[in-house]
């Protein structure tokens, strides 16, 4: 066992019922560090490219790293890493929470799914106890259910990961629910439909032992030193979560509405905002393991149409999602649909998306009251928003096809739905518009799982949050693309890191450097890490994933934007917006990134990353 | 009948052999005026979307207008058009010459042809008499034997249409041959298989009745001012061909080179140029009917590797498929194998689009000498260069799959090839590079007949025509999509016009007016047309065709431009290139056609342009 890793994976294959533990490897774990990374390592080794999603060959891998279960800041996190039945691609999904860290308390790593259970079935861990249970009683529950019934079998104390029924039922776009009611979720890319292809309704995990340290205090002290400065620039945040930006978001131009066609929304985003749910349904905030900031909100509804909703309130990509997209303005409505789809257990980003795009269908004739069971889809109804969330989470009626995501649902609907379905690789676009901030025109074509603001998180760096680590000693000008390339490309390798260690990409807000996190990470490996070689893993993590990709044919073709993203001015925005160059940002990005402008990592690039091992596979697409 | 009109359209079921002919309709030659507009009228009225290319279903439309046959300057025009095999969507193609003005000699405006005979046949028109003969001895001759076969049996005079090999065996970048060696092509989009599918190898017409123009003083007082002020301003295009640009588009990156790959390429660019061509192979010039200009070459080869090449020389946009596009830099070797191109019956720029496509692939190793029949496919090779050609040609090895374009190959040999497959909507990009003229990307990209450079001619604007008619008193900044969105609109309707008159857009570079055009098309026909009104019948030309097109389900999603185009800043160039803002100069280019930012023509613009009943089929499509 070296310092900050608890030595050990648990593999479990389903098929065989057969659970063993393999020690982490060193050589690994100086390579790709931990979570996303060391995932992403384990899932390119050995899932082969032609691997159906949700087919027993798929593996589901949860993984942390070395911050989890330290006294690191922000390190309660880990990742869930599978074959995407969205995307049909690599897919990472990272959640916050607690369970990250208990996993490492249990003296495990990471787990390692394969094969498929015959019947249903939970895994519960307690230190080196690995078991595997039957879950047919579980079969069903929604995934507040799932988990205090866990709980109640297992320990009170224990923390769950588990899906809903929309996981049960593959539902494509379906999530896995962590630290129940609070609901940190691993959302994106359908990583519960994978859950549920192998019957496996939770994995529940209790552990009593600390994570060995290098230098436990000189940890301590460099914690000590950076936790005040975080908190002091996150105080907004704090207070109103991350839906802080709401109404600047809609001033601005960076929040979509009406399925990224209209450009303002002023009354409508002032009822949706972090303010209005401090002034009516919150009552208090959330931290996940080690957290200062706090962005986590609780909400409660007592009275009224959406009295019951109890539990994690939603985030500003919820409210933004089944708020704005759809025109929904009644902050408790959208409360409802969050806590609708956590039940279910489905990412609330891809099921507003598929609502927004439905009711534009619906504006259009293309769907009508025959298809959504005699429900008006229109623009802002509360009713139209909650039954076809409820239909997407159960598989029933149109929610069967919007389930599948909006470039399926486009194939199927056609007549030229494809021009309003807004995804990147079969993944719905995050709440954050290009138009408003340039860079993620190409952090988005370019992000690994398809459309996603959280590999790059170059926005900030275009509003209000200069980054003078990487030179960026202003804020850059959110229209221009000049810059844009190469700041993305940066951005991603240190996101890896992030997701790697893990770290809370919201300390980002609290100003944080990057060689805190180096420091942070050297005092708990005992290595000595340069920032070079820091932000080099970075890098070969994200060039390793991109490989997986082009294994499957992605390629530069791939990395493009929604054409109403390309090309739709939102005229209602007046001079406030822009189009984004997305060719011009696309070559810089490239280049920097020591690419083919076919967007293929070249020898001499795979040479220096050490990963000339893993090319992918058909050595002739090489150039 | 009425003036500028012969007053008649030959319809032709080649199923049942009936003839019959039909009066041309005054009023939809005043909405359409003539050649590519009035086809465009009658396909869209009369061919199912769902019709297949090359079965019976589709029609094979040759027509001219007004001008032709008039003392109208450059007027030796006419169009053919039916549904292309190598798009499936509509297509024109439009050819010089004189069979255009031999046509309506004969009294009559344009032929329809329907239906597929049961034995190759070709047809004979001299004046009324319209005759359906067995070509039976004539299938398997090439073009050039075809054009003095048939006139050896009709008459030594008659102007000839037709096919070669190609043509017959459907080759999906099969050509339309017109006046023999002199090699006027109706080439793109595959007009010549749809021609071979209907087992019609020919169309030779003579004609003696002179065309009836409504004030014939004036008309010749009007072409006797212009005349001179257009010899005067193409003298260097006279002097070297449309090859006059070889050299300054190598400098200024116009000039495409390794498959849009390369930046330079000085010392090929000067053995393929105009000048070099008049110093070495050029014997003559040739002129289309009433052409004042002369751009056509007529070449000899006697002695060495390539003797026997006699009568068409390569125009510009060969010697830069054939020639640049593969880095072949002899001009024999381009001049051979364009001859071979014109006596198959196939496109250079496809073809040549083909080659590359096919030497990349090779240099990737994506196809190896197991599939080229042994040939070696080395950039700059003359012996692969021709080989290929004419296993296009002749539909043998290889030239099977690339015979069918570069989209179809691309898409049989996988492997990422989609991303050097440069094709916009299926039809291979001609020889201009939107990253040195950007207006190209948006011209490309909205051209409804796929990427096309003439629909358009809007680069012109942006390299040394200022063009004050549309307010363009200066060249434009090559470089800068601002308003090229509007300038590529205004060209492409104008263009339309120049189709329909019919009339050679290379009167562009002479300087004519707007007002020229006009006032001939009035002095011809009698009407009293003003500009804005001439204007808007091209401009509802382009949106019908739009409108056929978007039946077939082509909105702004197609509006796109390959990936390296968009994204490869061909780095040897420096500075002297860029990469064009496709996003912006869309917007602007829906908003200033009236279509939606989806690029569907909106009811209000159908309303103005009268064609509310032309709606495209399915109107729920419409928002």
């Amino acid at each position: 066992m070296f310092p900050g890793y608890a030595g050990k994976v648990v593999r479990v294959n389903l098929t065989r019922k057969r659970v063993k533990t393999q020690e982490t490897s060193e050589e690994l774990a100086r390579r790709f560090v931990g979570g996303r990374g060391l995932a992403a390592k384990i899932f390119f080794d050995e899932v082969p490219v032609a691997t159906e999603p949700l087919s027993p060959g798929n593996l589901l891998i949860f993984m942390t790293g070395p911050f989890a279960g330290t006294s690191a800041l922000n390190s309660g996190r880990h990742c869930v890493t599978c074959k995407s039945p969205l995307t049909g691609l690599y897919a990472h999904s990272d959640a916050g929470g607690t369970w990250g860290q208990e996993l490492k308390f249990s003296g495990h790593d990471g787990i390692v799914f394969s094969g498929k259970a015959r019947k249903p079935v939970y895994m519960w861990i307690q230190d080196e106890d690995v078991e595997l249970r039957s879950a047919r009683h579980l079969w069903g529950l929604d995934a507040y259910e799932t988990d205090e019934a866990v709980r109640k079998e297992t320990d009170e104390k224990a923390e769950v990961a588990c899906i809903g029924p929309a996981g049960e039922k593959l539902v494509k776009v379906a999530s896995i629910l962590h630290d129940g009611k609070h609901a940190r979720m691993a959302a994106r890319a359908g990583v519960g439909a994978v859950m549920g292809s192998k019957n496996l309704k939770a994995v529940a995990v209790k552990g009593s032992k600390p994570v060995r340290v290098a230098d436990s205090e000189k940890l301590q002290s460099l914690v000590k030193e950076t936790a005040p400065i975080i908190v002091s620039n996150t105080s907004r945040m704090a207070k109103y979560g991350t839906s802080n930006i709401v109404e600047s978001a809609e001033v601005s131009g960076d929040l979509p509405m009406k399925n990224w066609y209209q450009g303002r929304w002023e009354e409508g985003a002032k009822k949706i905002s972090g303010e209005k749910m401090a002034e009516t349904i919150l009552v208090s905030r959330y931290f996940c393991g080690r957290c200062v900031i706090g962005c986590g909100r609780v909400v409660k509804i007592t009275t009224g149409k959406y009295a019951g909703v109890d539990g994690s309130g939603p985030e500003y990509e919820t409210v933004a999602s089944l708020g704005s997209l759809c025109l929904v303005d009644n902050l408790e409505a959208v409360a409802m649909a969050n806590e609708v789809c956590n039940r279910y257990g489905i990412d609330t980003i891809s099921t507003g998306a598929a609502i927004a795009f439905a009711m534009e269908a619906y504006e259009k004739g293309l769907i009508s009251k025959k298809d959504t069971g005699r429900i008006e889809l229109k623009w802002g109804s509360e009713e139209a928003l909650l039954s076809l969330t409820r239909m997407i989470g159960a598989r029933k009626g149109i929610g069967k096809l919007l389930g599948q995501g909006v470039r399926a649902a486009a194939e199927k609907i056609g007549r030229n739905s494809e021009e309003f379905a807004i995804h990147i690789k079969g993944l719905e676009l995050p709440m954050h518009d290009p138009r408003t901030y340039t860079s993620l025109a190409v952090a988005y074509a370019t992000s690994n799982r398809g459309a996603c603001h959280l590999e790059g998180v170059t926005h900030p760096l275009e509003r209000n949050t200069p980054f003078p680590e990487f030179g960026y000693e202003t804020v850059m000008n959110p229209y221009a693309p000049e810059g844009k390339g190469e700041m993305t490309a940066k951005m991603q390798n240190l996101m890896c890191m992030f997701d790697s260690l893990p770290a809370c990409k919201f300390l980002i807000f609290g100003k944080i450097k990057i060689q805190n996190l180096l420091d942070w990470l050297n005092a708990i490996t005992g290595w000595s890490l340069t920032r070079e070689e820091f932000l080099k893993i970075g890098e070969r993590i994200f060039n390793l994933e991109r490989l997986y990709n082009l294994r499957l044919g992605v390629s530069r073709k791939d990395d493009m934007i929604p054409p109403r993203i390309l090309s739709n001015k939102r005229p209602d925005r007046g001079e406030a917006t822009s189009l984004p160059h997305i060719g011009k940002m696309l070559s810089d990005y490239y280049q920097y990134r020591g690419w083919t402008e076919e967007g293929i990592p070249t020898k001499e690039k795979l040479h220096e990353l050490g990963l000339i091992d893993e090319q992918p596979i058909g050595k002739k697409r090489q150039p």
